[in-house]
């Protein structure tokens, strides 16, 4: 008889479930025999890389042979200047995902809880229940964090707390003010990570920066990533910034060659591409008003949004509504998954992307 | 008083000690004002990476703001039509360093033990500190695995046992019979790992080839790399194969995005390019009689080695030797961390650096 090697993983990672990625662009293509496919379902930046950035990466696709740096000198240099943060607060990431769940492995047990909220980051109860933790899922107000319920939520047993600012998959944003209350709020022993995957966007004088606050909150970690704004969500890249004590101990549980050497380089060179910063920006906002004006011409609610996507109300079952999209060559992300199963999520596009994905919502909807 | 995070990390990661790298060549360069270094130290490709790879990243560039393909279909199909695996069988890492570790975080829960020999790969006994578990290390004989010992080391504890063929950091080879012999006396609730990373340099009847063992062996897992034979270091990817139920587990601990679109398209473009690959274990065989010729003229004794490095006895403790050698321009791997404090592990090169690594070596001795 053979041996039961489920029932010899750990009691976590027995309960996870296996992560069901959407099928690329050119499998959908083969599929459905069509060729010119409009994906708007992963928050992308539609200007697609940096020039700079890739510049810098073909400047170092000679190197390939040799292990990158695994210390990302060159890059924890650039966000020093960029963000004024010290290599000893640095955790350099495969992605804010990898920090994400550097986080989880270096703080969570069997039975610590992880408090986060509703309709947030599908990341946050995997990496919990991949450490056995128990997560603690508070009710969302208007579809954003209820700070106050997160807040009552902790135990002496919470290690973690997850905060997405602006929150994935709803777009909702937290003031200054209300967060601050929080974390002054928060006991200490509470670790509480702060998400900022989408903060570039952002252009608001009450919007928190979270690297700012890192001096007044030794018990905050705020995670950054290249994959949104910056635009290199292909060759994986992110960061933790923490107090040192804290990014020792991310750093200790982290791969050596987390990072390779093509992102390192792409993410260093994307930092000093103000230019290109600023069109993305400019390009979201322009797609996102494009969006929300079309989506009204529909009589649809959407949830107002801080990010470069937006989540929308079908007013009915959005299942068949994303299939009937798929058909007609858009791709959008239905919300299912996170309990919202009339939503679908819109990833903000170019503005002729964002066009055919409103004709094709129109003519899905006549239906 | 501020809060003791040290004290709330999980007790594996508070008895992690940092990984300490080795520095880039530009900082060393910086450092000593010296320019031409010859880096011996990583058991990389000295040939660089393959051209078809490279071209395979060109052509991937300008995609680098759309995530990878999570599931790695491609680079699959590549592996089965090169190896026949399937893709069940089949995760896909960030690096054979990841899978290492998904491995591990798959399967160890505190106090499970793990086995593995004496002089092994230092990922083993980091990947088993961070989840809290028990390394259980056996002595080797000759510098290399003692089957025996190792079966005797099994308790009913045991979760994993790692074996490296060739082993890195000694070279030593395990052969069929003695592989297939221990397999069969191994219990099935242990999982063993069989860490491949160096097989392709080796050419000999005699030596086992993993993967053709898994049909026989559900408890084993065959880890390979892209990092050493196939040149590709610096993109991280790797892979692990085994029986699908083993990879569902694996799967479900994997990051979703955890290798770059640039990396999965070099590795599918390299397994077509079956002369990279010829030449690169060329280069290896010409480079080892080489150094073994320069290593015998010195008086040095060395471990027969069946990977691309080679690891000699200095005769007298290696560190300042090390250092020598890194004024000479000639970095190398001292092995003080892996308890040989009187060795080297000297990485083949092309023949110029290897001739280079001699003549310096015979100075720093006749010193």
């Amino acid at each position: 008889m053979s041996c039961d090697f489920m029932a010899q993983a750990t009691p976590g990672v027995q309960g996870l479930h296996p992560y069901e990625a959407g099928k690329p662009v050119e499998e959908l293509e083969r599929e459905l025999g069509i060729s010119d496919i409009v994906k708007l379902a992963s928050n992308e930046n539609p200007l697609g890389p940096s020039d700079q950035a890739m510049a810098a990466v073909q400047a170092l696709l000679a190197d390939s042979a040799r292990y990158p740096d695994s210390n990302g000198f060159g890059l924890k240099q650039a966000l020093h200047k960029h963000y004024g943060l010290e290599g000893a607060q640095l955790t350099l990431g495969n992605g804010s995902n990898d920090v994400l769940e550097l986080i989880a492995r270096a703080f969570l047990q069997p039975d610590d809880e992880v408090v986060f909220s509703e309709y947030s980051f599908a990341v946050y109860p995997i990496v919990t229940q991949a450490c056995g933790a128990r997560a603690v899922v508070t009710p969302a107000i208007d579809y954003g964090h209820d700070l106050e319920a997160m807040a009552s939520a902790i135990t002496e047993r919470t290690r973690l707390l997850f905060i997405a600012n602006p929150n994935n998959p709803t777009g909702t944003g937290l003031m200054r003010e209300e967060l601050t209350a929080f974390l002054d709020a928060v006991p200490e022993h509470v670790i509480v990570v702060l998400d900022e995957a989408y903060t570039e966007y952002v252009a608001m004088a009450e919007f928190p920066d979270g690297l700012a606050l890192l001096p007044d909150y030794p018990n905050l970690i705020v995670t950054r990533t290249f994959s949104k704004a910056w635009g290199l969500a292909g060759l994986r890249v992110g960061f933790a910034a923490a107090t040192p004590v804290i990014t020792d101990l991310l750093n200790r549980v982290r791969q050596p060659f987390n990072v390779s050497h093509l992102a390192l380089a792409a993410a260093e060179a994307v930092l000093t591409d103000a230019d290109y910063l600023q069109r993305s920006v400019e390009v979201n906002r322009a797609g996102m008003r494009q969006l929300e004006t079309g989506l009204k011409q529909l009589g649809l609610e959407f949830i107002p949004s801080f990010g470069n996507f937006i989540t929308a109300d079908m007013g009915r079952p959005a299942q068949p509504v994303f299939e009937a999209l798929l058909r007609a060559g858009v791709i959008v992300r239905p919300l299912a998954p996170y309990r919202m199963p009339q939503h679908l999520r819109i990833s903000v596009g170019l503005p002729e992307e964002n066009d055919r994905f409103l004709q094709a919502l129109k003519q899905v909807l006549a239906c």
